[in-house]
């Protein structure tokens, strides 16, 4: 099977086939699903003679990082690529956007790149089997899990919070102040991402403190990004929706919202509270500062890489560790107006 | 010559000599120079028998970036990284601090990973012919050139703005407005970087437009984090100094000092406009929106990638290219109050 194959299996030229596999983006979403696919249904292994080394010969870690504009991985990332260089191993990156194959990605660079093992930062949480067939080095989720698959416990190891227990805690400090009108902004809300995870943690905590959610006060924004962020946040403040605060699923996404908040005429936090998870440096910056839970995301990065070398280096077996986020309050949080007045 | 003959002429434990190489945080300044120095005198070629490679079976190009914090760099950091992939090699990333040293970080990484060339994202602007010996491969400064040095011009490639006339550009525009008393945030005045050039593209716009530069109306952070710009400004602020504008060389420092600013009671751009150099796509976001000049990131990432695959193949040798920054009007700029009233 060479490219050759999957590009005439595909009905396409050996260059698209190419761009696929190397991720870029000048191919359309059909095609590259089609290529992805037989791809993986041959188990095709892309294979450059010129270029194959002897797998025992190579030190190379793949990270695989899925979603290029969150800044939240650009703290683990470096972390990550500390860790991996201090052990004597050699980090290979490839960054692909937050709707890409990050497991088809992963198989593909074992094979390019020899690697040893790999991180992945950002990816789906329901994993099948059969879908991480093709992948034969030891790997760790970093800042995500498993928890919407059904793989047993030693088929994976992660490292993340509890990403719905800390969409619940920081609804709950919305409900601690009197908020009843909550909304969120989600990616979405059943993408088997964090953000569905964190979109659940919002449920529970609303129906713990007895308030009946409401479909029309959450805004899918489709993506992580700060520009769908703002729209979906400007659409739901502008449709007339009522509400005193709202919970955000990252923070890059709540410094958009707040500019779409105030862009149409409500000031954070008096007329709207915003709190958010994931805590960047940045937000310690923003006006107003962000109430966010934060993620550790520097011992995120040392533990995927210890866990990573222990299963490379053959010390341990898979494990998943579940670490616990900080509130750091700032000042996108008051109580709602009412109670205040 | 190992890496235990440095650790015995530098007097240091084999380990401080691996930390040092590996660019880990706890040793201290005096130390890692001397071990980078002998390393240097000595033309230590740090060596792993167990994974060494052939050089002509190595795909792997550098990306040596300095200053980890920086969020400029993120979206340059995805441009290269899909450009070196596109091209059927594989980007092998070191990220060291904006103090660090990245020749000699790349020397390392040149012979450790069998690097075909190195792009330096970040650095110094004033290398000597003997500085850059230990580079042996092609490489390309991305985001700088070699304003404070006296190489020949083959003797490196280079994509970046006019990092002084850009600053020129932007303090005009204050300038224009009817701004006198225009304060300055910098990295360093002297420390032959961006800053450094930047600084100076300030004071000679300040000269063109018959301003007299006022050392107290100048604020140093020491580095670009927004830590040390928040601070550098607030004390600027705070000290009593009159100004009625600021320019600050770099985005994100540009956000931090706007807090700083409005924490001592400065409203921007009421009471004090700011004008930054970058355009990163989050200051579209903050509050106000940072008027700023962009850099073409997107373009300085793909031209970079291809002048130094075009001397890896054979193609073409050093080049340098200036590419054109581009103003983009936010909500931090007004007219002196004066003006208005």
């Amino acid at each position: 099977m060479t490219i050759k194959d999957i590009a005439r299996l595909c009905g396409v030229s050996v260059s698209t086939v190419s761009r696929v596999i190397n991720d870029r983006p000048d191919v359309s979403p059909a095609v590259r699903a089609a290529v992805l696919e037989t791809v993986r249904s041959c188990n095709y292994i892309p294979n450059n003679s010129a270029r194959v080394l002897v797998r025992s010969n190579s030190d190379a870690v793949g990270l695989v990082v899925r979603g290029v504009s969150n800044p939240f991985y650009s703290d683990i990332i470096k972390v990550i690529g500390r860790e991996i260089d201090a052990a004597g191993y050699t980090m290979v990156m490839q960054q692909i956007n937050s709707s890409a194959d990050e497991i088809g990605t992963g198989a593909i660079m074992e094979r390019e790149k020899k690697l040893r093992g790999i991180v992945f930062l950002g990816g789906r949480s329901d994993y099948t089997a059969e879908e991480l067939r093709p992948i034969t080095v030891p790997f760790v989720c970093c800042s995500y899990d498993n928890s919407f698959g059904v793989l047993p416990r030693d088929r994976l190891s992660s490292v993340s919070i509890d990403d719905g227990q800390t969409a619940y805690r920081a609804v709950s400090e919305l409900c601690a102040l009197g908020h009843r009108r909550i909304a969120a902004l989600v990616a979405g809300t059943d993408d088997r991402s964090i953000s569905e995870l964190r979109y659940h943690g919002y449920l529970r905590a609303l129906k713990d403190h007895g308030i009946e959610p409401e479909e029309a006060l959450v805004a899918c924004a489709g993506s992580f990004s700060m520009e769908d962020a703002y729209r979906a946040t400007r659409l739901l403040a502008s449709g007339g929706a009522e509400f005193t605060a709202m919970f955000i699923i990252a923070d890059a996404m709540a410094i958009a919202a707040i500019k779409a908040l105030e862009d149409t005429g409500r000031e954070v936090p008096r007329d709207c509270s915003v709190i958010a998870v994931d805590g960047l440096a940045l937000s310690q910056y923003t006006r107003p500062t962000l109430t966010t839970m934060c993620q550790p995301s520097e011992r995120m990065g040392e533990e995927s890489v210890r866990i990573l070398l222990d299963m490379i280096e053959g010390r341990a077996g898979n494990r998943s560790l579940v670490l616990e986020p900080l509130l750091r309050s700032g000042g996108s949080v008051a109580p709602p107006r009412r109670a205040r007045d």
